[in-house]
């Protein structure tokens, strides 16, 4: 489904298992969600219709700096490969009428903010690592995940996905699902479906969710995505928001074999290098990794997912759930402009 | 220690308990904290020191409409009584560089600005009534209750203050304090130190603060500020300060009588009042009024505090903790601009 790059060509991986992992920040996999998106919240809208020029200047004013432009080309894909943000440019919700399909997607700097864009971009060691821990049965973890993916094109930060898995840090903690309790479950349903709405993330909360939630593990779908990072990680992304959006958009199985299969399938990936990932689930390799970073994040103090990691001032600062984004700002010294911000570069 | 004006001179109510009760955004009560809240965060700034003019004018830029300004006399004790907003004028940290002791606090409009603050404080048939229900023992309500005395003047909302009882909420829905689990617990200690200081609220954590909670009851200080609700709703917003200063930022008892005494002086109120407040606080009359305030944010849904419900469109929306209020201005129409915004009427 997702329009592709051709460094993001899916084929089976040649790196070998062991290489250092790269940082995801700097992988080549574009931030570009699936058309569902945009026709779920902008219907008068569609993808095909966008016209990047006409959007800039409706976002930011004929004098602004927008997160699309007519920078060259040679530049565009240059940045792309340097920072991996070529493809997933700007900020606001990301799939606000960007094309999908074929050609590339929009740079994220403008032509007159480019050289200062760049400046910034090049400044990799000043930037703030944020790990953001999660799994796809946490729609939290949702809004946390496309709000950061905003914000790594507008604070200077490098974003670091770290699937995990939720059950292992529940039992791991003694915490329980919050929905156990009645009252705070009724809250929780009200509450996401404002969320969802307000961070233009699809969540769709229905009167079941928590029982949907109760009634599915999400041990193998964690597994796959792991088994994803650890082999082409420029899937790592839309491979995670297709979960989402296969669960809490369109309420649909993620546990089963042929669920992930389709999921891996509307993220882009070719059937071969799905068929060899889910064939890895059962291997010690994948296994341990998985537990490895359901560890990492217990040892900074979670107890619940999504979990933000940010390194700063030398140490690691723990963020709770999707509500601490602004003060995760104030304390890597950047500014909270709301869930959806426009860009600023 | 409140400076106070001529409407919120101490003395016991002529009011009869049984007539209407006033919203509390109408009262007359200053929206000014003890100078103890300066002190901590503004060191090199006494309130004594201040210059409204010139604060204004370093926070709003010189054509910028700031929270104080020399508006006439007239007009301010006119807004005053009209809409309690007189002595709390303005945005920004209440306490900061202005005067508690004698003579009239900052006015919220400033001159170029009065008219278009005076037609829209006129035009309360449009405003949102936003309930805030908290309990002293709560430190992220305190978080909730000054975010949204700061933001009562730049939104347009009626803020009332409903004390209720936590824990009769967490005995009714089954509930438990967040950090009888552990790592919860751990986590939270660092967030409310992070919280407080991005809030510019004096909640001082310490490692035993929740043996502290555990160990103290809120139910006399909930009755005794039932009563000062019941009989000088003028003195509510001081006074519930006054209680989370002593126990949150001082450490100090506030389940003693001596102690409550103490506390209703720092909050300006008149020994004889304490002395008859605190009779109070075993009549039938305030035990029934703390138990159906608490039976009411119940029937809204709460399983804890801070609960905030707003009143918009015709439906209560509740919504819970005090990382919410961006989420309330979303639903409202009404902008976040950061729990200590700029002014800007």
């Amino acid at each position: 489904m997702l329009g592709r790059s051709a460094e993001s060509a899916p084929g089976f991986p040649t790196r070998e298992l062991a290489l250092p992992r790269p940082r995801h920040g700097q992988g080549t996999a574009p931030c570009r969600p699936p058309a569902i998106l945009s026709l779920l919240f902008l219907p008068g809208r569609h993808p095909s219709e966008s016209h990047r020029g006409e959007r800039q200047g409706r976002r930011s004013g004929p004098g602004g700096a927008g997160g699309a432009g007519p920078a060259g080309e040679a530049e565009r894909a240059r940045r792309g490969r340097r920072s991996g943000a070529g493809g997933g440019g700007g900020a606001g919700p990301a799939w606000e009428a960007r094309p999908r399909r074929g050609g590339r997607a929009a740079p994220p700097c403008p032509g007159a903010a480019a050289e200062r864009c760049t400046a910034r971009r090049g400044a990799r060691m000043g930037r703030t690592l944020v790990e953001l821990f999660y799994d796809v049965i946490s729609p939290y973890s949702w809004l946390a995940f496309e709000a950061l993916c905003r914000y790594r094109h507008i604070w200077n930060i490098d974003l670091r996905f770290r699937p995990a898995f939720l059950g292992g840090i529940m039992q791991q903690t003694g915490n329980k699902p919050p929905a156990m309790l009645p009252k705070r479950g009724e809250y929780m349903l009200k509450d996401l479906k404002r969320m969802a709405k307000y961070y233009q993330v699809p969540v769709h909360m229905s009167p079941d969710a928590f029982q949907h939630i109760m009634g599915t593990s999400s041990l193998t779908a964690m597994r796959f995505i792991t088994a994803i990072d650890m082999t082409n990680p420029q899937y790592l992304e839309p491979l995670s928001r297709e979960f989402w959006i296969r669960f809490w958009s369109q309420h649909e199985d993620i546990s089963q074999p042929e669920s992930i299969l389709a999921v891996a399938q509307q993220a882009g990936l070719s059937a071969e290098l799905s068929q060899k990932a889910l064939e890895m689930i059962s291997s010690p390799t994948v296994k341990d990794r998985l537990k490895d970073t359901t560890a990492e994040v217990l040892k900074y103090g979670a107890f619940g997912m999504p979990a933000v990691v940010a390194h700063y001032d030398g140490e690691p600062h723990l963020f709770f759930g999707s509500d601490r984004l602004e003060l995760l700002g104030s304390i890597i010294g950047e500014k909270w402009l709301g869930p959806v911000p426009s860009p600023k570069l």
